[in-house]
């Protein structure tokens, strides 16, 4: 009679079935976040006992290479290593169609260049990540524009008709607008219904000028990793 | 007997036409660079004698912001006044369908924020700036990227199939990179022959992560108005 299995439970074992992707002389995006860290922390073990050789490792966030780097993991940038094997990451919700909303840390628009350079991308995720339509879960979808008028451009998000009956909050640390890496500022999107269409809702967000990056990542995963209490799961695009 | 008449005045008497859009009540957008100046001059003096009333104006740069407090010109944000009614701007490249290239000054995101803001863009330029494709000056055509994996971004947008043989390089001031008032840098690319497809390579250069903005205005101007040694053409679209 088997307990039951805590969420950081799930979200290791998601972690180790990804790790299995990787193999000795590729080169590895390491994800952010609490599913990802597991991912990596495996990946610091397997290097260690030395059944994985040769990788290169590119973090996603300061986080992330913190973590890489105090596991002993050889660490590289794009700019060194502009083509990667392999992509392990979390995500904040996944569809039916493995279409992911991702970067409520922040981290988006690094998260997506190390994903979007990588030949396949491993999602992993506990079963509560699970969703009919991308923001269906009413956490956060995250847009990150320049700081330069954004009111005007949280208002123009706001009103486009593709992500219509949607709440738009600047993201706040404190007192202040939270800052990303880049110097932007991130506005939170919150939907009581499911986008309807999530590709034309990525294209009109993008389309904003001051509009950097946005938290829709379509079509970039190519499996996802699903740990539920009835165990893992493992979905090809 | 007419003497040859100067560049600066060409740029003048441009300027001086578009200034003819602007009545009393409307809310203007106020470009960058030197031909644009002359239209900020002109509209503070048409305040001051009394012609023009009770139009407020944004400006797309710190320096057109400081020429037009200067001239009293009462000045807004986007963030205050969302709509506004007519931009006068500038362009380093204008070319037969009045698309056109602007941004070498650096400030293409505010520019080109202002200018989608406006019912009408008024374009001004002397008739140097004629070109037969995009790209076709041989100058500059800027791209703002963020900071961060510059070189991975210069890479990827040299070798986009859509602006093929281009050359890329990051502005520089002094020996430090150049950063725009958004934090970011510049990427200048240059092009031996004009870009075959302006739509297309604007695409493909927005839909790379990292990339903020680029220099390519596309179906904006609504009137352009060019000064050459003919006189004054006013081009609609």
């Amino acid at each position: 009679m088997s307990a039951q299995l805590s969420q950081d439970e799930l979200k290791k074992q998601a972690a180790w079935k990804a790790v299995e992707y990787v193999k000795s002389g590729m080169k590895v995006g390491l994800g952010t976040g609490s599913t990802a860290a597991f991912a990596v922390e495996r990946i610091g073990e397997l290097l260690a006992n030395g059944t994985l050789k040769d990788i290169i490792c590119v973090p996603t966030s300061t986080r992330t290479q913190e973590q890489a780097t105090s596991l002993s993991i050889p660490l590289a940038t794009l700019d060194e290593v502009p083509k990667l094997d392999v992509a392990i990451d979390g995500a904040d919700e996944v569809d039916p169609a493995l279409n992911v909303v991702k970067g409520r840390g922040g981290a988006l628009l690094r998260e997506k260049m190390v994903e979007m350079a990588s030949d396949t991308f491993v999602c992993i995720v506990d079963e509560t990540k699970l969703v009919d339509g991308l923001g269906g879960s009413k956490l956060a979808m995250p847009v990150e524009i320049v700081q330069f008028c954004w009111k005007y451009n949280l208002e123009r998000l706001k009103n486009l008709p593709e992500v219509a009956g949607c709440e738009a909050k600047l993201r706040m640390e404190g007192d202040s607008p939270y800052v990303t890496d880049n110097s932007n500022y991130i506005v939170d999107l919150y939907f009581d219904n499911p986008i309807k269409d999530s590709y034309a809702a990525a294209k009109a967000i993008s389309d904003l000028e001051g509009v950097v990056d946005h938290g829709l990542f379509l079509d970039m995963v190519t499996t996802c990793i699903i740990a539920g209490s009835d165990g893992v799961v493992v979905k090809e695009k």
